[in-house]
């Protein structure tokens, strides 16, 4: 037991797999979750984690010895606001958004400096949403970046090295970074495709010459493959690109900037440049695999139904 | 039993995952191998598939009563040019190659009019290579487009209607449309993703910021996704590009003019237009489910071993 009282602010996915991690991880003794909506909080108490369901966030957050905020990038600091009278001094705050700088100064704002801020973000997610799409083993292998703050002091060191054991006890490993740093990896590593998917599904789907049946019947040859993303709740999206504009535009402009030199190099005939790139590329899918983010299954597995391949094996 | 002879020239993932599901479903009797790389022939031959594996195009196309064309797009005109003078007049020619305007003509330049040339692709695959990773059920649930002349005798319509007979044996279904309308769909459903994500991998992968080891720790965020295709081969993605180029380009240029819409959106800080595509988006991926394209489960099944969801379920 690593909290004995654990509070989640706003449980749909992430929230509801953070309390059911930590139920199965025997990390917390008592849970309270808060959430907007009346819906959700049917299905949360329905799951039967938490002992308190309420729409009340200082209700949930009194006596918590772990508050961790889990509502959509820009919701955070409303939700901070109305947690802040109640938090208990000594506690730790901490949060899920995707996005840390502008996240972690709203959540400084509003809460009192006797509080604990350690703010976090699971590279860990899904394309759905809601507290019935979470699950126990989503953050098993995955990677927590904490963004904690400068201070030195023993309490707050101690207060971060509790955090870390509690991610650990959910199954993930654990990174400390500064929040500007991670704003840009995450705009790489996520941002970025995630504005690249709905780009690209959104001009397929704009399309005149080719209907939108066409488009979902012959979408294995690799369009598919960006829908899932593409999928993915706009409410936090919106937020994400609106609260890490600078490194997202930034970002944005590199790939422009490449995909016109890719572009130029078609139009030109220029094989070599293009099978340099293609041929380049390749090695780093066999680093996510080395580094154990994704499985080495042809196709994300789909196929895999199918029986092993014959005796040259594969 | 389709056709007593068939013919396979290049038998790499799409070539001997056609003789697998074709001894499979027990649609031809006799299958001749050519393939171009020692290695391979040595694993189709161990696969035991194949009653001939040879180098020699012309001593595999001899009698069969089928050719299967499944080489790089580039090399499909070489290749028929070497198959040419041994083709058994009255025998069927196909193709599975990517591009379909710039194919059919190269395989109509070389061989005789004799020959009853009926164009194809179907839209099913990996990002691997190679006969060692094709499986017999690759086609089953997927869709083989063919582009046939409009030659309407009845000897040319009776060999395409055994075409796509031989096809749905292999558990495909069948379409027919203009080659020229082919190259434009396919630019949208596969050329296009596959060109944004070699692109995203290269950008990725050329940053000074962010370290490649950290852009593959992350990259649960969403990025790996990409690294999928963007693993694809090198020989063939080039080849397709620069035989499908007008139509990549055009594709290409509509996707950038949306990009650069959207990048003023964020910059603007445009919330209810970023809201807006990133709901109407859903839509397709759901049209793809329902076409049966594609599972329905988060992640592409990716967290597969997780338990079901508690009673609220999903
Ligand atoms: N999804 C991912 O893959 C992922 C991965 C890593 C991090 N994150 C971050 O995790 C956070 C939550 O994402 P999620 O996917 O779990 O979203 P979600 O499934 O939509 O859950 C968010 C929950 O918070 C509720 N909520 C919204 N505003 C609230 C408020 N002011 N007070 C109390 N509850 C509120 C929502 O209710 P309503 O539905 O009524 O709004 C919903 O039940 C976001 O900050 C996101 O950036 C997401
Ligand atoms: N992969 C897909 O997802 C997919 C999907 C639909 C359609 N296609 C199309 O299918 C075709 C084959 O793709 P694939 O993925 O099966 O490629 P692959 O696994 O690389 O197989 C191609 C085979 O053809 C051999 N070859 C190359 N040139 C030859 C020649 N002139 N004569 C005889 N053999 C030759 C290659 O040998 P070397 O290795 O020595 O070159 C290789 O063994 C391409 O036209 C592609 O556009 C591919």
């Amino acid at each position: 037991m690593i909290y004995p009282k654990l509070a989640v602010v706003g449980c749909g996915l992430i929230g509801s797999s953070v309390i059911r991690a930590a139920r199965a991880a025997g990390a917390v003794r008592a849970v309270a979750v808060a959430d907007a909506s009346a819906a959700h909080r049917e299905q949360i108490a329905a799951l039967g984690y938490a002992d308190l369901v309420t729409a009340d966030v200082a209700e949930a957050v009194r006596d918590a010895d772990l508050v961790v905020f889990a509502v959509p990038v820009q919701a955070m600091g409303p939700a901070a606001a109305a947690a802040a009278p109640a938090l208990k001094p000594g506690a730790t705050v901490t949060d899920v958004g995707s996005v840390k700088v502008s996240v972690a100064e709203a959540l400084r704002t509003a809460i009192p400096a006797s509080i604990h801020l350690v703010p976090g973000h699971p590279i860990a997610g899904t394309e759905q949403s809601g507290p019935a799409s979470g699950f126990a083993e989503l953050f098993r292998g995955r990677w927590v970046i904490l963004t904690p703050d400068a201070d030195e002091t023993p309490a707050y060191q101690e207060a971060v090295a509790r955090l870390s054991d509690f991610w650990t006890a959910l199954g993930a490993q654990v990174d400390v970074m500064d929040a500007a740093h991670h704003d840009l990896v995450l705009a790489v590593t996520s941002h970025l495709p995630h504005l690249i998917a709905y780009n690209i599904v959104g001009t397929a789907a704009d399309m005149e010459e080719v209907t939108q049946a066409e488009v979902m019947k012959y979408s294995a040859g690799g369009f598919r493959d960006f829908t899932r993303i593409a999928a993915s709740d706009p409410t936090m999206w919106r937020d994400i690109f609106l609260a890490n504009k600078d490194a997202v535009l930034e970002i944005l402009g590199r790939f422009t900037e490449d995909l016109q030199a890719l572009s130029r190099a078609i139009r030109w005939g220029e094989g070599d440049k293009l099978f340099e790139l293609f041929s380049r590329t390749r090695d780093i899918r066999r680093g996510i695999i080395i580094a154990g983010q994704e499985s080495a299954e042809p196709n994300f597995g789909r196929d895999r139904t199918a029986p092993p391949p014959g005796p040259a094996g594969s």
